[in-house]
């Protein structure tokens, strides 16, 4: 049965580590021990087996730029797609990204800006909607996002990737 | 069989009228007789026949704003809800949807930012993705719009929408 689902943000400051870090035990001042919607993106990201493309017009959460590193590390195929006025912004994940081997950069250098916010886990898992991969997206604003293995949905962003690539 | 569609801006400057006020014979400068992702989004929104609910960061495009108003005068119950900070950037349709009858609006004036980019069709159709209602959305910017009619989909936004209202 194919997944498809939402999550809306924000979500509250929780503790993710146990995501990102299993087998080490946290004593961090956040929350331990409940889950939002941050962990629900994370593990649908973490689910990837063999690639994962980004097409992102912001991307400066944490959290999320170590689960894409956590998939290289795994082997996962990385392409990242970023809108090229965003690359420096506060907090930007881009140089920590393009500083990891294997993690392949690009950005919307078009004068049409990139306001995608969409990635595709394994070109079958569509992870889609109005959140950018931002502190103040996750954690500050009203958001959503469609999670979906529907063909007909999933499809059409996989071809848009391969064009905007 | 549901509605499921995905739809890819930016799209070129063509002439819209023939869908917004069938009966003119348009004589613009505008390219006629082509259909990009304006028409078919626009179609989307005109094919409500009970009410049209928007969540909307921001709202510019007249286009848009001229469907929602032909809905009204045809007695579809509209709401929009859209971000306070954003009521008066330029070109914002907000002050003509406030002056006409019947079309309810409401601000989001808490500290958490309203960033969704939603409208719902008859509570039945949903309009989704990265695509703000505005010009450079619609003309200058690459962004995506799923519609659907898969009801796990909907229902989740239909909720969200009557406790943001
Ligand atoms: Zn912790
Ligand atoms: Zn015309």
């Amino acid at each position: 049965r194919p997944v498809n689902e939402v999550l809306f943000f924000p979500c509250e400051a929780v503790c993710v580590e146990h995501i990102l870090n299993p087998s080490f035990s946290c004593f961090c001042s956040l929350p331990h021990g409940q889950e939002t919607s941050i962990h629900i993106l994370l593990r649908h990201i973490l689910s990837a087996s063999s690639s994962l493309d980004v097409c992102m017009f912001a991307f400066t959460n944490t959290d999320l730029s170590r689960a894409v590193l956590a998939l290289r590390s795994r082997g996962v195929a990385i392409r990242v797609l970023v809108e090229e006025k965003n690359i420096s912004i506060c907090g930007s994940q881009i140089p920590v990204l393009l500083g990891a081997a294997g993690v392949c950069v690009r950005f919307n250098r078009t004068p049409i800006s990139m306001h995608h916010k969409f990635a595709v886990v394994d070109d079958r898992r569509l992870i889609t909607g109005s959140l950018n991969w931002t502190c103040t997206g996750v954690h500050d604003s009203n958001e959503n996002v469609i999670v979906t293995e529907v063909r007909g949905l999933v499809r059409p962003y996989v071809t848009q990737f391969a064009r905007l690539w």
